[in-house]
């Protein structure tokens, strides 16, 4: 193999993290392995097995209804996790027999130097990419006929999260070619499920980043601030420390009531609300470092000292938090650990006055799933939400919060999964028990009213499954303790001014 | 009319700007009468131009590829226009006749309340947009049946800027109504052109918020920096200062010889070069407020200080830019302002050597084109390219340079437009031009090899014309000194330290 002398890498200076397109050509390598074995079970797919090429279709290059607006390219998260490419509109091709790696570029025209910026050849994009062959993309018949592939791999499945497919790779001239569109899909999706070394060092790194970033919000926070300008602290400290230019998901940052909505932060509820004394923060960022992602949430108050009810509710998510870091190993099921963090919770919720009756019982009428709707976490990687959660046969739990589980599978080493344990007081859901006679006699309706308005409280660690127990990945304060000191170490700190008030010209 | 006693307004917090719903009726108000007047012209369309209807469909909400990553909802342009909705899948209808306005609010299940936040009504709607009916979408058809409209108008039509076109609106049952896609467009765009006055108090603001910005990384410049980090530090700027989330487009952070790639930035050249002592830096950066867009450039020496062949060409482009905004009133054609810039840089260029002979005789050969290859400028607006440059029977003038002018219009009072002219240092333009005998001989190509590598200087305002020439909205340093002077202020302040060296783990 041709490699190149200096390991090409991708970087975004001195500062951050060097990324080794070795990783990409390991995730090949090891997507050839399970194919080829794959093509030995299935004689059905072909009957010359290493004829095989993986075709993969790259993110395209789009604009924002009929305006010429572009906005900045992601690459699909597929494509990425072989190749690696930062561009839009290309095409990938993986020799399944060899594992060997072929890109195909699109051509632009000379014109194009001049608004873009000087236009890789093909030898560039080699070894910028550190792949086999590159060719463009007009080409891509003509090249692939000459392989002789006996059969092409494309990807057409379901993305168990959103219930879309993927998008199958199709070029003028595929029509001449024998094509595959299952075998590649559940192969695939599964070698994602694993992280390699390298992936977890990047992941590594952007939870680093993320978590400083999360840092840095804590110590600047007080009354008087709008919950978007926490996102614009977070967006900038990771963009102008870590590189990450891009974030994982929309930055959830709810305070007082607004931490009970749990995908606030969208375009109807902008993060725009006063943050006021007294009030619970929830935020839930994390950016994202060469399309590897973070996903982490922080729950403090808003003046930096908890209040006693604070500081009640703030444990039962934290004791939910620990029972299920501390139990995280390979072999144990991930719905249990929903179901360990539930228990916990419950518990401290009793210990609080909130609920009364034995916790077991609780159990049976899924009393959890009234304080936390969500499911406890999901895999994590190139995906916030990540791709792999139900495999074919994994059936969801159709129960309150068990159904919102995003993986009910068996935790194995290399996974990696967020564990985000949360306390809601929601009207609607407080209402709905309220009013079910088998959940009601367990709540002390007096304590629950007086909590309504709280908002919530999430605790969102990263964490990597290990040979025999976890890596938390996530490194922020999260004890009482820690948090009130963190948030005092930043009121010693000079303050930035509060915008003025500046209404109109 | 059923108008609230208090003005609904889109407002950020008490720093930001308040904007009255106002602008949005004003706009449809605005475009019933056009449309009154064209529908007495196009009797063929319907016969009761009293029953007509307007029918725009707003923004859909997305995911990214297969995934549940949902980007943050941008609403379609048009739809802004004329509803101001900041959420996606509306539709909206204006009563030709009238002015009424009619929202369709999409129906969600009462369970999107966990996750979304407490779900509206068509009262709150009506109230927050402050328009006359709201329905959910579900009901359009039923609703607009009841009304017995003559005609729904649609809009279908060329966006000519990006080739694309628009989308028109859809929904169950639309092939009961008689419906015309024609008569709209046009109209509706050429009503974009003009910018009432609400709605330059908006432009006005995004402008200072975003111009101050821009002053911000002039303070903070400093060689060693990144240039992706001068994009961080605005973007935190305009959203934490000013409530801009959105950017109008993506930041162009050019340093060096990339301030001579048009559109630098894109995810193949994301910002990412270390800002070196000696370099020059071209940002080209506007946030967007409400959907309002500024679209500004600044040029500077990385450093603080210009050298003389730096001030040389900042010069040459300050002359142009002036010459223009001196120039700009009703009645001027802008493709003569854009002539008028490159026979300013042309002469400068003259005078610092880079070029000889007349400039009659260089514009006789389009010499301008060959520093300045994009068009003097462009409508702005709810689309920083925004519509209505090139109106039915308006042709492009297919000439280097002039082809790539995004409007030849004769400018009228309340059009809001950028002035940007440029002067870059493209090899493969002077290339072309050293090959070419009719321009090779107006070229020092001593003086011109040694500009190689440059980059390139960019000065881009946005201005409104007046009912007798122009407000500039763009208010940052433009001369040497000026710029000198406020990047010496910044040098006073406390440096933030550069960011350390953290490879990896």
């Amino acid at each position: 193999m041709a490699s190149a002398r200096t390991e090409p890498t991708f970087c975004r200076g001195t500062h951050t993290l060097s990324v080794p397109m070795e990783l990409f050509r390991e995730n090949c390598r090891r997507l050839s392995e399970q194919l080829t074995e794959k093509l030995k079970q299935n004689k059905d797919v072909t009957d010359r097995a290493d004829g095989a090429y993986v075709l993969l279709q790259g993110g395209e290059s789009t604009t924002r209804y009929c305006s010429d607006n572009e906005p900045i390219f992601r690459q699909e998260s597929y494509f990425h996790w072989a190749f690696g490419v930062e561009e839009p509109d290309f095409y990938g091709a993986v020799e399944v027999s060899t594992g060997r790696t072929i890109l195909f570029a699109p051509q632009l025209p000379a014109s194009y130097g001049v608004w873009m910026g000087k236009l890789l050849t093909c030898e560039d994009f080699r070894v910028r990419y550190g792949v086999d062959e590159v060719h463009f993309v007009p080409d891509i018949a003509k090249v692939l006929k000459e392989k002789n592939p006996s059969v092409i791999l494309t990807l057409h499945g379901l993305n168990t999260d959103s219930g879309k497919y993927s998008q199958e790779a199709a070029f003028d001239g595929i029509g001449e070619f024998k094509v595959d569109n299952k075998l590649l899909h559940p192969v695939i999706t599964e070698c994602r499920v694993f992280k390699t070394d390298l992936e977890l060092n990047v992941l590594r790194y952007v939870n680093r980043i993320s978590s400083e970033g999360h840092k840095e919000i804590m110590k600047g926070m007080r009354p008087g601030l709008y919950e978007y300008q926490a996102e614009s602290v977070f967006c900038h400290y990771v963009h102008f420390n870590g590189g990450l230019r891009n974030m994982s998901y929309t930055c959830i940052c709810g305070s007082g009531d607004n931490g009970s909505i749990l995908h606030y932060g969208h375009a109807g509820a902008p993060n725009s609300k006063l943050i006021n004394n007294g009030d619970m923060c929830l935020f839930d960022m994390g950016g994202e470092y060469y399309c590897y992602t973070s996903d982490i949430t922080c729950s403090f108050p808003a003046n930096g000292k908890f209040t006693q009810k604070q500081a009640g509710v703030y444990n039962a998510v934290y004791k939910a938090s620990r029972a299920v870091i501390d139990a995280i190993k390979p072999g144990v099921n991930y719905a249990d650990m929903h179901k360990l963090a539930e228990r916990a919770m419950l518990s401290a919720l009793k210990e609080l006055g909130l609920l009364q009756g034995e916790v077991e019982d609780m159990m049976a009428v899924r009393l959890g799933a009234v304080f936390m709707p969500h499911g406890l976490g999901h895999f994590m990687g190139i995906d916030t939400h990540d791709v792999g959660g139900y495999p074919e046969g994994t059936k969801r739990i159709d129960e309150p919060g068990l159904r919102s589980l995003r993986t009910v599978r068996n935790l194995e080493h290399r996974m990696v999964l967020t564990v985000e344990p949360g306390c809601y007081f929601i009207d609607q859901l407080l209402d709905e028990a309220l009013a079910n006679t088998d959940q009601a006699k367990f709540l002390n309706r007096g304590q629950i009213d007086d909590h309504r308005g709280f908002g919530g409280v999430r605790i969102e660690d990263d964490v990597a499954v290990t040979e025999d127990g976890v890596e938390v990945l996530t490194c922020v304060p999260r004890t009482v303790e820690e948090i009130e000191a963190l948030m005092e170490q930043g009121r010693q700190l000079p303050q930035r001014p509060l915008p003025q008030e500046t209404k109109g010209n």
